[in-house]
Order: structure tokens, then C-alpha cells, then sequence
């Protein structure tokens, strides 16, 4: 077994923190005790962004960066549309080397919205990012989180956070941060080549929702 | 909404009915009172395997039967190994004729302890029973549910059956059939172009499995 990874102090960086899903996991990370650098395209818009995220009647560590300062945190979380990942990733590979990537990034698009699921040639948007980030531990994780639960008002978000990649104590790591939100936990499930069912999975999440007129998230039964 | 749908007292057929899934089903829908045809190519052996999980402190309804006359009932399940999962459907189209019928199919191959999805022109194995059964309402569901839990001795499958499918009445049918069994819960998902993700979804439970020695089942948190 490995070592229990101490995970509480660590620098979480958010590529594309400025959606809803890098907001939502910005604001619950911050609240749990971590400094959070919202990266942007836009430095001045994530500026922007973390300071409305940050005020409150408890200020939160959120700072708004460009995506290649948000690179530099100790864990960096890939959030950004999947139009444009790939280029992205690319452009930041260097950045990025030696450290573990959590790439939460859905290629899906929406036409009549109706959803459906991008082809990405690498099989899934994680794979995508392992492929051009080799020198990364890149995980993929949070894609069954709701954006929605994630800014909204309950203390406690009950889900939990299916975990796939190649590295087995990036695994670790990144279930046990998915633990210091309150009410998440970590489920491992295995190798990256799961993250295309990780990833359609959110197709499944966004049918329930329309059907029960609620934000769903998967709880994983016998663990 | 629909109106509330009385299953209670439906015949269920099960098509490959003697695998470890159709087994399951079978003692677990007859445990809830349903009378029950277990189908197989073998005549002879369903006959033998109906007596088996027939037989115990309290006798079950349970029959065996050829996989025609299993497809006689009113609801039919089919739980073949994918591999002949085509022309057995082709066979009996007629049979199937106006029926429901409740594909639970994992297109899967195991090399070397590995798992991995076999390509269906279709889309996914539900898909392809729809295409080979045009005059069916064909459901997708029962994909997430661990054969070992349905044979286990627990009282209760606590486990939630994601079910989709074209026809709305038929899903609300079906998911009213999955809360027949002590646990177990169904919930509409939609379309039945979502069962490719339910199907690949047992490669997500197989990896936990794996990681946890556990017999993982999936909650849908939020309905």
C-alpha cells in the first residue's frame, strides 16, 4: 500500500478557472483550507473572478492569474472547454512537466441542447492531455461533479469523484484531495483509458437531470 | 407523467438465462414474485438450472425453457454473452414482436484478465437490439448490476438500475420492474443512444472492483 498522501497544504492551480466547474471546485477547495490560483486566458477577468469568489463573509485564499501562472501551483487543475485543450496543454507543457495534472475537461457539444460526445482521437480529453503532456502525471477526475452543486449554497456536496489515470499515487493523491471537500470522496477506478467512460458518464448525469429537475452526481456502492 | 404501471404480477422471460446475470435476475424477480421462464439454447440445461435456483427453503416460481418459448413471456430480459447476442435477436424477431424487451448486454472482451469494449456498428449492444427488433420497445438497463450481488445470500441489492430507451412508457415500465427487487432502484436516464455509456460503465465497477475486492454497484445521488 502506499503512504497516506498529506494533501491538506497544497497550491491548487485552475487552467480555465473561470467556468463554472473551475469556479465551483475553486471556491470548495479554498474553503477547505487550500490557496487557489484561478488561471485565465484573461488574467484581468480571473482577477476579477477570484475576488468575487474570495469575498464573502469568510475570505477565501483565491488569486486570479494568467493560465501560465495558475501552471506553476503545486497541483494544477485542467478546466477549461474542450475547445482549445489541446492547444492549451501544448502551449503550457513545460510548466506543467513533473507535476500531476487533474483534468476534469468534458468534450462534449451541445446542438439543440441535445448533447453528444466529441471524438477525440486519443479516446478521451485525458488521454488527449497525457499524450501531449509526457512529462506530467496527468489524472482525470471531477467530471461527475455538478458545477451547479459545486456553487451552490449546501455545506456538504455527496458525491463521489471517480479517479482514473496511469500513475498510481497521482491516483492517491488527487482521491484523497477529492476528500477534503465536504461530503466528496475519491473512488480509484483504475487506468486512464477509463476516462472516456468518466467523461460520456457526464451525458448520463445531464439526461437525469433533465428527466428528475435535479444536479445528479454517482455514488459508487461496496467501497 | 405516466400513469403508475402494476408490475407485480408480469411473467418474466430471460433469454441466456443461465449465465451468472440471468441467474441473478431470475432468483431475485421470482424472490419478488414474479413467475419466471429462463430461457436457454439448451433446453435441457435451463431445465436444470430453474430446478437449481428454484429449489431452497421457499420454492420459487422459476421454469427453464428454449430461448423461444422464454420470449413468450411479457417482458423478456436478454442477458446472452454478446457473442451470438445478434443472431439470437434476428431469430426472434416475431417472437418479440410488440414486446418490451430489457437488453442488459456488456459488449466485453477479457484479454488477459483485461476488459475492453467490442465495437457495435450500432453504437452499443442495446442499440443493435433495437436495430435487429423494429417491432420491439427496447429498454436498456440491469448493465450495472453485479451478478455476484444478485447470487449473493444479502437480503437487499442496494444498488441503483440506470435504464434508457426510446419508448418513455417502456423506461417507467422498466424502472418500476428494477424496484421490484429489495435494494434496488431504477432511474431514467433516456435515450437509448446513452447505452453505450451504461455498457462501457461495467468497465468503470470492474476496475473498483478490482482496486477495493469489493462487488461495486452505482447510486445516482440527487433523485
Amino acid at each position: 500500500m502506499t503512504e497516506p498522501v498529506d494533501v491538506r497544504s497544497l497550491r491548487i492551480g485552475i487552467l480555465g478557472g473561470t467556468g463554472e466547474q473551475g469556479r465551483g471546485l475553486a471556491r470548495r477547495f479554498a474553503k477547505a483550507g487550500h490557496p487557489i490560483v484561478l488561471g485565465s486566458r484573461d488574467a484581468e477577468r480571473a482577477l476579477a473572478v477570484a475576488a468575487e469568489l474570495a469575498g464573502g463573509r469568510r475570505p477565501l485564499l483565491i488569486t486570479g492569474a494568467s493560465n501560465a501562472d495558475a501552471a506553476s501551483a503545486d497541483v494544477v487543475i485542467v478546466a477549461v472547454p474542450y475547445d482549445g485543450h489541446r492547444e492549451l496543454l501544448v502551449s503550457l507543457a513545460s510548466d506543467l512537466a513533473g507535476k500531476i495534472v487533474i483534468d476534469c475537461v468534458n468534450p462534449m457539444l451541445f446542438e439543440k441542447g441535445r448533447p453528444s460526445m466529441i471524438e477525440v482521437p486519443e479516446g478521451s480529453a485525458a488521454q488527449e492531455a497525457a499524450a501531449v503532456l509526457p512529462e506530467s502525471r496527468v489524472v482525470s477526475a471531477f467530471h461527475d461533479v455538478s458545477a451547479k452543486l459545486l456553487l451552490g449554497s449546501k455545506v456538504s456536496v455527496p458525491t463521489d469523484v471517480l479517479v482514473c489515470g496511469d500513475d498510481a499515487d497521482a491516483r492517491t493523491l488527487v482521491c484523497a484531495l477529492a476528500g477534503r471537500i465536504r461530503g466528496m470522496r475519491g473512488v480509484d477506478v483504475g487506468p486512464l483509458r477509463l476516462s472516456s467512460v468518466l467523461e460520456s458518464l457526464t451525458m448520463v448525469l445531464i439526461g437525469v437531470n433533465k428527466r428528475y429537475k435535479t444536479h445528479a452526481g454517482v455514488r459508487i456502492t461496496g467501497v
